[in-house]
């Protein structure tokens, strides 16, 4: 893991101090070695809006499109149907400007904060869980 | 999918109208024949607190996973490591209630909409992605 860095930003204002942490590429081998990978090498990554939390899709990444990802701040990720290396947004424009990289504790998927330029969904959905609802029992009300 | 559903609540004095869409065993078939699995019959599951927008944690189900999920409102999940199927919080307590199921554009992953008790993480954090972060930019902020 990358060390925090602090940085003071003046806001309306005032300075404020926010911790952030980039990518460092001398860890790589540190992350890579955490990886867990399926039998195709790959692992499932969430793309979610970084200030709205709405989570956009989910794909996949083998190693080297998360070392991608992390050097370039753009979302790449593995074609299983393509069998290639993409780039989100290099046809569409649609492309998922990254603001964080989180793994989970068992390192076999990947969660990335992202801002999505566009439409995330190849449909034209802002997200591709917009058009298929199972249930949906969500309210920002309780029976009173 | 099921029909949406209106219902009339009063609240804080007034009422609101909200639509919910309920799960209707009569159309599982139809859900089931939307699913595109992997090799091994399973699908990634992203879970999500419904309210707050976090994402919690990713498991896999296969389709009997998700019909037990949709009938019985508890998160139910296949554990790849132990073969088997896995009530999330049966061991722990740590049960995530179901507000919401949406399958993907491809039909080849779930998100849940869940409001999780206790720590989503078996490591005892909130969520399986506080612990190792790659990489963040994120901020509340921007220079200015």
């Amino acid at each position: 893991m990358s060390r925090p860095r602090e940085t003071q930003w003046r806001r309306h204002g005032r300075m404020v101090v926010v911790q952030q942490t980039p990518f460092d590429p001398a860890t790589w081998d540190a992350v890579e070695s955490r990886l867990k990978r399926d039998e195709h090498g790959l692992l499932p990554a969430v793309a979610q809006q970084w200030d709205t939390g709405e989570v956009l899709m989910v794909a996949w990444m083998d190693p080297e499109a998360l070392r991608r990802t992390l050097a370039t701040g753009r979302a790449t990720y593995w074609s299983r149907s393509r069998q290639e290396y993409w780039v989100k947004g290099d046809t569409s424009g649609h492309v998922q400007l990254v603001r964080s990289v989180r793994l989970d504790c068992d390192g076999d998927s990947v969660l990335l904060g992202v801002d999505q330029v566009g439409a995330a969904c190849h449909t034209g959905d802002r997200t591709c869980f917009d058009a298929d609802v199972l249930l949906d029992l969500s309210t920002d009300g309780d029976p009173a």
